[in-house]
């Protein structure tokens, strides 16, 4: 009984999407790019949401909500944010359908027709910064510190499951400051949330850094980044955190009172994680047998196997798993006790390995005789016999190591992934052959940041926070640098 | 200083206008009919969402995600479905924005128009049944027991916040079953979940029922309510639940092989609350004075005020307050301790009336000095000294009490505003001064339920869950009735 998925190194590509539909995560819907998010999916996105919505609670952040669409003129007030969505916006330009006068079914009805297109969001700061000039008056109003659990649609020409798709789900931070330093000091802040949520919760370690200008959000001043790399030694973007200085205040027209009464434009951020997230979970850890899954993020973290003759054994076994299920839940572990009758052991232990379930014990008659189970650890596959007594320790214990074993590996990985090169030569060599992240000198321009990426597909994915002074020539022009940016090709 | 809000009795109408404004919890946006849900509103629908999602997972659905386009062909499959919803549609026509070639701004890209239009979805039983197609093959597929909480579209023409808004959020269920009774047993778990909600978790009251069949969902071929009295006398339909039968599919096909290899088509229900929920919730408890919320779903259940003149007050005050604060978090009891410096006491008192938090403690140096509290309970607005030792006890039982007296003060309003009528003139008497539920004889016609709706703006709410046989006449043709239905006007 196989689990017939393409293995990583005949086509990661295809290894993905197949992982991604068989694990039960997600498919393609009857509507372009637009994709379904299936039960098991969804659990563990709503993991993700629960830790990351008590991060932003922590830190002082408040959920609201924001209408979903977007009047044209709205979009338009910023310049280079409009210029960035203009060219993936779903446009309602009516609101009724109707019979069609020659019964040929239902049609637009051309008399509701809109006054003002509405845009379908692709992000809400337009929106939210016409309804923060109603809340903002004062000083005494900021700082406003405000998240938002959102669907968004950008309309994309190529999408994959989760990494790109037309509709996805994400949160939307916006904040409104007194200060420059202060709304900087907050998109750090964020920065942080979400790398302590990527390396503690989804075992993927990432790089923080700063966006070139050619990469940034269409409307900040600054964009902060989370990198991780991915096993084929692509960079995946993971988060984003924007420091939008007083471009969006100045469109919206959004001031208040200082504390000498005098009239001043609000200083802004916006960050925002999303369904992207399940891509890098799944290609950071996943292996040719399916899913590998941090247990943090586990829906079901212990699957419980019987293995079995007839009605009486299975009895039994029930009579010493019920019990053990029961204590492993007041311990707050997640357990699925699989007692089908319709599906063999090898059936169910490749089903569960293909889901990612952290552990999985499987328990027969021998293991009641001798007192035992075997525990199957899914990250490295390795099957250990253990007593049954203290069996809710060993098992608490095991979850805690085999997050901290997973993210070590994953992180293993990436530093590996690192290269640092001082020729353009080596570079395309590095780029070309085993990618990753390649560390190099690069002359600050638009314009050679460009040629790169032409000639090599690689783009710069940050420049690394605090970077440590160490200068050097540009690979590509020779011209002086005062230190290393990352380049990788990228998802 | 006063909340400046209009009286229930003055306008009861602008009353709920002026109170979901000024307490925080909603305004209107810039998009025609779509609200903005304010941090304080959406922290009371993030503790009903909590509440609610347990219960679903407690009686066995998991929640999953599904596009929110819904392509116009499949709106049409299902004949009453799009009959129902046509009229109130947003239809997304392109999918790309231009700068205008005479400059005079961005424009809708005529190039980009939509092969097949997209509806944003109103409801989602056909883009999911176009999905269960592909997930149902085999009785061992069923029941599928999927909620998603998503945001929905229907263009409506006249709105109010919460009530009835272009885009509002709710939750969908949508389970398919192998028999008929089973998916009617659904339909009515579900009914009695919400049921259970509004009573335990909001204190409103609710009649269940069936719908008429002029009040059914489009699609559905029963519809089973939960119904409440607002204080106005107008009654609120506050969730439903149907039972669709095979209707969907056969609208998209959705076929099984039985036990005995034998192919049948699925059956169906869906099940939905929404933001509306908000409206009832408010409408149910508050008061010219403001908000009165249940404390299950207050965000700030108690809120505590210093009353001190200077720096050193304060911190004596701070010193008894913090600890207690702490030690009422261990309970479980949100708290929030109010020192702003910039506001008076009095002005605090208003604006929690205002916002309904359940519980105020009020500590001064005289309380200091005695060892008590001030303890004010918004429901009743009494006000009493309690000893500070064993104040953390006697909060909690405060909050239980007030939970169950407010339930128990809708309920006795609900009790006294049904009334049982036996002659048309009567009914018209009632329904046009007092409101309230009537409880009439009907024909059992649509003819004779449209013709009093025309008549006195009544419909009927429900026909009660398993009505007591009581035969009469109907109250506007006197032809013969097995049992009394509810009137109302409605919201």
């Amino acid at each position: 009984m196989g689990k017939n998925l393409t293995t990583r190194s005949e086509d990661y590509s295809k290894w993905y999407n197949e992982l991604v539909v068989k694990a039960d995560l997600a498919e393609n819907s009857g509507v372009r790019g637009c994709m379904v998010i299936k039960p098991y999916g969804y659990a563990i996105w709503e993991k993700m949401q629960a830790a990351l919505d008590k991060m932003f609670k922590d830190t002082g952040h408040q959920n609201a909500y924001f209408p979903i669409f977007i009047p044209k003129s709205y979009l338009s007030k910023e310049a280079s944010h409009v210029e960035g969505f203009a060219k993936e916006c779903a446009v309602v330009t009516h609101y009724r359908l109707k019979n069609a006068e020659d019964g040929s079914g239902i049609v637009v009805d051309p008399e509701a027709r809109l006054e003002e297109e509405l845009i379908v969001r692709p992000t809400s700061e337009t929106i939210i910064w016409d309804t923060y000039r109603r809340w903002i008056q004062s000083y005494r109003d900021l700082p406003l510190l405000i998240n938002q659990w959102a669907n968004v649609v950008r309309w994309e020409m190529r999408t994959r499951l989760f990494l790109r798709t037309a509709e996805f789900l994400w949160q939307e931070g916006h904040t409104a400051h007194a200060t420059e330093a202060e709304a900087i000091a907050e998109a750090e802040t964020i920065l942080d949330v979400y790398a302590t949520f990527a390396e503690e919760h989804m075992a993927v370690p990432v790089i923080k850094g700063t966006k070139t200008a050619g990469e940034r959000f269409a409307g900040a001043v600054e964009t902060y980044c989370i990198e991780a790399l991915m096993q084929d030694g692509k960079a995946l973007q993971a988060g984003t955190s924007h420091f939008l200085g007083q471009n969006f205040a100045k469109a919206f027209d959004v001031k208040f009172d200082n504390t000498e009464g005098q009239q001043e434009y609000v200083w802004a951020t916006s960050w925002g994680v999303s369904t992207r997230l399940m891509g890098a979970l799944i290609m950071t850890h996943s292996d040719d047998n399916g899913l590998v899954l941090p247990p943090k993020l586990a829906p079901i973290q212990v699957v419980i196997v019987p293995i079995y003759r007839g009605q009486e054994q299975l009895e039994a076994i029930s009579a010493v798993v019920n019990p053990l299920a029961a204590r492993l839940r007041d311990r707050g572990i997640s357990v699925k006790y699989d007692d089908r009758d319709t599906h063999k052991p090898g059936f169910k232990f490749n089903e569960y390995e293909l889901k990612g379930v952290p552990v999985r014990l499987g328990v027969g008659p021998r293991d009641l005789a001798n007192g035992t189970f075997e525990v199957a650890r899914r990250d490295t596959l390795e099957k250990q016999v253990v007593p049954a007594e203290g069996i809710e320790e060993y098992i608490g214990n095991l979850l805690g190591e085999m997050q901290d074993a997973i993210y070590q590996r994953a992180k293993d990985f990436r530093d590996a992934g690192i290269t640092e090169v001082d020729t353009y030569e080596e570079f395309r060599e590095v780029i070309a052959t085993t990618g990753g992240f390649v560390s190099a000198h690069w002359d600050g321009t638009d314009e050679t940041e460009e040629r790169i990426k032409e000639e090599t597909k690689a783009t710069i994915r940050c420049i690394p926070l605090d970077p440590k002074p160490d200068p050097g020539n540009c690979i590509r022009t020779g011209k002086p640098s005062p230190y290393r940016v990352l380049f990788a090709k990228a998802y």
